[in-house]
């Protein structure tokens, strides 16, 4: 393997080779591409989303796979209330473990056997651990590697309401495997998991809510088949961007999941709420940025950005250029961006804060979140479970 | 910022913390999900390409931006006889430089005052140095930090024939900008880049080579204008994976920037070759997978991955199932793959081997390449400029 030496005088810390600013450099000093977050909107968005659950009686677990930031998730705790993060992989447990978050879930199933092994350790650095099951033989397992470590794993029956993704669909399965749980050593039956990922992005708020009918009569349904046999669920935990209020008016669900609401993206921003109103334009601000600079103005009409593929995700479609409509992004190649420059009124060096189509995705491929406020840089968070994808 | 403490009593790299494998595992073993590179078939694709350079009398300055790995960039220098790399970013420059190459081009405009610095500074580690211009602006800027340094910059004239991005369109803007380049100090004009990169995708033969013919035209018409005022260039160069066979036979250009045709992609495999065949069934064999585990399998007929957008970009397409017909990954969300599974053939921890989309923006989100050869590990390659964006 190749062992780097430092190409600087100075220290392996210098702009544009590890970090892309410095605290109190101008915003236009910052290298590209890169993430900013506009950390007033930000603490906007976290305080909101907390105060909503807090009136609620809602128990707020933040979606920490979205950011993969042990900073982001400390300002939702203080700012926002939240009780701890989910999270989607046993590596960003670790990370977020270690950086003290002190309950988190495993808002999947873990079934490889390393896998299993490291979550089995967790709990012995401080925090409570949750997982989700969709399989009676996945207790077993579970409660091996809980005894194996001395260590406690709770449990989620995870439900699958509609993502057509992991989970049970039947009460008497959520019921099965909640009773080998709660009879296994080791292992202890918390509650349900029934996250209803694919209405999320549905534009219209009446076809969210018909989807997440549905969800809460299954979920009503599961409780009252565990109440039937003695093990009324402690938490019953789903929820996003685009469904908390119908979890929150449930009276089934007692915690929440919302992840995007703190940054927003270009694809949540376009669903609609009671109103009719893009939920950016109101619900939640934009505090997520990918900064990009021109650095090709060769025809009259196209400025050519440096953010391409390897700084974002276009899954759920291309970015937009924020708090300006003389410009578009109107392409995406691997290194570069098309900006349709009609009027000409770009030029090499500016810089756009683009709104990212996805951010999930997006903040993936990033090593540093650059905190900006009144046009400075405040603060420089790693993207501390960035690719933890085992 | 967070400083973590490592979790094991080991040290700090244990199979699943910060690397999917160790040498000499069985391929099996491997904590998913990850890229693992089939290493027979990578260095097979090596050769050929290195092969068909060589008899067609072309220098091959691979695509380092493709892999982001300087050990890749060896084996393609030790194998395939590659002369250096090409990559779009200085900070990737940064990184050939330093485990290093000897001869390094950014196929790329470099604009920003911080970059162009560090871009000056290169040379002074052993590398030759070479960046693309479209606008006669730059060349003062690079000329500046070029005599800051002590350096010599060279200086390749960008044409757009084709990809719509970076480079001029005119004959007249290159030789304007390569006489400027002649006339800076510390500054050599070298050539020319003229890279077409948005037919490379075209499936059928006669369109990609209608495109080149074009693009072939543009350039032969610059070196013209180019030799008449002096200023024949050294190095003309371009050429991909779609396209190679065109420029290495056009008599004008002399050097090859292939990236794909070493790991191979779904999108690219798609492309058909003069006899109207996929390239991935005979011309290339796919090196590259993403190595994926099913972690759940609650309905009968999907199996659920751990495969997700975290672990690929989807901007050209789904990836495939390698070397199965009786399964199909047919969605891709954050987290997760759904593979269609008709006949319930596959089981919990089950390994599929995935040919992503598109390679290079997937390789940017993976930290490691798991070097396998006869189902087990060989080596592990740190994906030495993934997240290099600025």
């Amino acid at each position: 393997m190749t062992i780097f030496q430092p190409m600087t005088g100075n220290n392996e810390f210098e702009v544009g080779y590890n970090i892309p600013a410095q605290i109190g450099m101008a915003e236009q000093d910052i290298q590209t591409p890169c993430l900013i977050l506009d950390l007033d909107a930000l603490e906007r968005n976290i305080k909101k989303m907390g105060d909503y659950a807090k009136a609620h009686n809602m128990r707020h677990r933040v979606h920490g796979k979205m950011h993969k930031s042990v900073e982001v998730a400390k300002l939702q705790e203080k700012l926002g209330g939240a009780v701890g993060v989910c999270c989607q992989k046993v590596s960003e447990a670790e990370v977020f473990v270690r950086g003290g978050i002190k309950d988190v879930l495993v808002s999947n199933q873990v079934r490889d056997p390393a896998k299993i092994d490291r979550l089995a350790r967790l709990p012995k650095f401080g925090a409570r651990i949750i997982v989700c099951l969709d399989d009676v033989d996945n207790v077993a397992e579970l409660s091996e590697a809980a005894q194996k470590h001395n260590t406690e794993i709770e449990c989620f029956i995870e439900i699958d309401c509609g993502a057509g993704r992991c989970g049970v669909t039947k009460t008497e399965a959520v019921v099965e495997i909640a009773q080998a749980v709660d009879a296994a050593a080791n292992l202890k039956f918390t509650g349900i998991q029934a996250y209803q990922g694919a209405m999320q992005h549905l534009d219209s708020y009446e076809a969210r809510k018909e989807k997440l009918d549905t969800a809460i009569a299954m979920v009503e349904d599961a409780v009252e088949g565990l109440t039937g046999v003695g093990l009324k669920p402690e938490l019953v935990s789903g929820g996003g961007t685009g469904s908390y209020y119908f979890e929150s008016n449930s009276g089934v669900y007692n915690e929440l999941q919302c992840g995007s609401y703190a940054f927003m993206d270009a694809d949540y921003g376009r669903i609609l709420d009671k109103d009719g109103k893009r939920i950016d334009q109101g619900e939640w601000e934009n505090s997520l940025f990918i900064l990009t600079s021109v650095m090709s103005h060769a025809k009259a009409d196209k400025a050519i950005v440096d953010a391409g593929l390897k700084a974002q995700s276009v899954d759920s479609g291309l970015p937009f250029v924020f708090g300006r409509d003389d410009v578009e992004y109107i392409k995406c190649s691997d290194e570069h961006g098309v900006v349709e420059d009609t009027n000409g009124v770009l030029k090499v060096n500016d810089k756009l804060r683009l709104v990212p189509g996805h951010c999930d995705p997006t903040c993936n491929v990033h090593d540093w979140y650059v905190g900006v406020r009144n046009g400075k840089v405040e603060t420089l968070w790693p993207v501390s479970a960035r690719g933890k994808a085992y």
